[in-house]
């Protein structure tokens, strides 16, 4: 008797299911119209706002219907996605990947290229910690560990910390991860569900709007203005949040502009923040590359965060592929379990680098020190030229404007290769700054010099000057 | 006008959205009853058939209806989880880690553990190995690099997979990743889908089903028995596939079993996936601890596949952290994007160890030989106690069966643990062998000896002997 009233449900089950494929189909059909209709007036497909409101009508209304919140919100980004599917077709063109994909090409035919494009310094590690790393490989530290880190280089960078910003951290707010990247992906992915917003302050990063896309989240961005000294406009920023925003990343000093927010600038938005009971993802790679004030999310601000830290740029590491993650420790449990079920453990010999960074405490000092001089130089020659630019506080790039009309900075940049063997990247991928583009000071002075005096003689040559 | 147009739109959407929700309230309650009469007959809540002709349902009719397949799978995703969710609300117990966890403690209380548990060998790097990566470290081969791996790195390694396997295989194939867990990551990555589902043919390393799990997608577990040499059902497992089914996971030298299956089962298995379009992702990390037959999906088969292999057990680099993935060139590339987005790339210096490695010829065999002879001393001293086991034809596991009743193995294997040092790993968490136990040859011969003469002697106080 059961079975057949089983079957009896699962019959009306199938019933409805179709019924509710047939509104999808109504629904689907109304926004054709709409994208129609937003064509003709040459509206985007994706409005915030709009998408937004819907969103919310539709969880308050599941909720009055007894639905659980992450099903209606399941349901409303597919819905919404396919919706800016079947409104848009859009298509991509040049990439910076092509740039620098010809700019290997180049430098494989013999021609001299000088890399102002890349996001690495060529100040190595340390001769100290390369010694570590070499001695632990060869006393075979090198057995899976505690997915989290060594206990020891975690008790370590946890009494750094303590000591530094006079904060209670504990070995069990630190996890070691395979550089700064991944520390964004973890973060990102404990944080953020499929459909909902993280807001970035444009410029950015391209990896911070990849990652986001990349776990299924949206990245909002809000745009900071060079004619404002890259100030997050704070009403705007307030503006942008919803009742999907999980996430606000910070990055200061910046990646591209070198701006370093001053104390109250970084108050108000961790304020606001705490106010929405929204995480703060603050990527402090660049916090030694400061060259006068320096914040951190550690710096007794209240919001909730995951600070984002790495040894690449501290201690010229890059290659080692080591970082940290600070958070607290119901955080770190879920990250280190991503951790565990993807790489085990970040390398025992190369935690054992790490350590020996640590004691190394000049080093910050004196790579910050090579990157205020190359600032000092790169800004010196980059005024000479017929371009705006705010002048750096902290980090390895400056992200000048090009003065007069709009240009297509990533054509621009593709010639500059091609004619004068320099690379820099253009200011579209780091949230469409299209009359923009990124020097990094990651090279030699004398290559930072000859690249920015080429560029100057491309500008001249395109009557650009 | 045309904003009227739009707002007339807009508010009639939110209608269909309504009405759209109302449908999915009440197909939730039909989902309810059918959960109280599931309880009342003791059937599970989620039954595999009985999903996935819902989903084929959904997706024939959508395609009716002229509705994208990738937007009513999401939907169906969404519902048939929510269904089970209404209809089940199983808390877990005892873990794994629970036992691994208490393991760690009695070793800090000086207690002496055997471990019989855990997946690594103890048998190191060879020497030349070590001081390769020491001295890449001292010269700086510590930059960005390429994020699918060197290319000489990727060239030696396809050189020998051509010699090997006589098959037609280039370094673009080949992707250098942090161990050979990212790269069951990566495969299921760009393989499932939400909602999608891939097969595992049980008993099997937890971690695949974890993995798929993350990606968002769903493991059909194929059961394998011990009665029949752990030889999978072709039948049975061309029933579990369906149109949502994107891979199959093959793991021969098998974990936990030790299962090396014949060419012909494997061809079997193989073909079907080609007929189905299905790629095999086969993780061959033990291929070199077969003691007798091999088998690669290199080895001139037809279905589209991704390999997994590693350098952990074949030269004992297990905290190395570093494998490779065998694929086409374009799913290669797929995944390279992935590595560059969270990790930029494996850190060079390591992988100047795997190129010395891969120069050590007679390291794989050596390490195999001292797996082999574990593997007859552990043979040797199960079979005098009171259970059942396949005989291994390679890996470095295990995996017996108690004679007589169910047995709780989780709650087993933390008493044996506690009263006699011993830790192995209990048969659940393989896919469900609740009467079944691994035992684990990463130890040396001694631990292995007496670990199991102390599960004997355990099994005879309980008096199960």
């Amino acid at each position: 008797m059961e079975n057949g009233e089983l079957d009896g449900l699962r019959s009306r089950i199938r019933e409805v299911t179709l019924e509710l494929l047939r509104k999808i189909k109504e629904r689907n059909e109304l926004v054709r119209r709409v994208g129609q209709i937003k064509e003709r007036i040459g509206m985007e497909a994706y409005q915030a706002t709009a998408e937004r409101e819907l969103r919310e009508f539709m969880v308050r209304e599941g909720l009055e219907l007894g639905l659980s919140p992450s099903l209606v919100n399941g349901i409303a980004t597919i819905l919404l996605q396919d919706s800016v599917r079947i409104q848009s077709g859009k298509s991509q063109g040049l990439t910076h990947m092509d740039i620098l994909r010809r700019g290997l090409e180049l430098q494989r035919q013999g021609v001299e290229v000088h890399h102002l494009e890349v996001g690495e310094p060529d100040l190595g590690a340390p001769e100290e910690v390369r010694e570590a790393v070499a001695a632990a490989v060869r006393a075979g530290y090198a057995r899976y560990g505690d997915s989290r880190g060594l206990p020891e280089l975690r008790r370590k960078i946890a009494d750094r910390l303590r000591e530094k910003f006079n904060k209670d951290l504990d070995a069990k707010n630190i996890l070691v991860i395979p550089g700064g990247r991944f520390g964004i992906y973890l973060a990102l992915k404990i944080l953020v569900g499929v459909g909902d917003e993280v807001i970035l302050l444009d410029p950015s990063w391209p990896a911070y709007r990849q990652c986001v896309e990349f776990v299924g989240g949206r990245a909002v961005g809000v745009k900071t203005r060079l004619e404002e000294g890259w100030r997050p406009d704070l009403a705007k920023l307030e503006n942008s949040i919803n009742s999907s925003t999980k996430a606000i990343i910070l990055n200061y000093p910046n990646n591209p502009t070198g701006k370093v927010l001053s104390k109250k600038d970084f108050r108000d938005i961790v304020d606001l923040a705490a106010e929405k009971n929204i995480t703060i993802i603050s990527d402090e790679v660049y916090y030694d590359y400061s060259f006068g004030e320096r914040t951190s999310i550690l710096d007794g601000y209240s919001a909730k965060y995951v600070v984002i830290q790495s040894f690449s740029k501290s201690f010229g590491m890059t290659g080692y592929r080591i970082g940290y993650i600070v958070a607290d420790e119901q955080t770190i449990g879920k990250m280190a379990s991503i951790i565990s079920l993807m790489i085990t453990c970040v390398p025992e010999f190369i935690q054992h680098g790490a350590l020996k960074a640590l004691e190394m405490g000049m080093t910050p000092a004196k790579y910050s020190e090579i990157m205020r001089r190359r600032m000092e130089i790169a800004s010196g020659e980059l005024s000479k030229l017929p371009i705006s630019f705010y002048r750096p506080e902290g980090g390895m790039y400056v992200f000048p404007k090009f003065n007069g009309g709009n240009i297509d900075t990533m054509q621009f940049a593709l010639e500059l290769l091609e004619k004068k063997g320099v690379a820099i990247a253009p200011g579209t991928i780091f949230g469409g700054y299209d009359s923009f583009f990124r020097v990094s000071l990651g090279a030699s002075e004398e290559s930072i010099i000859e690249g920015i005096r080429r560029l100057g003689e491309f500008l001249s040559e395109k009557g650009m000057a």
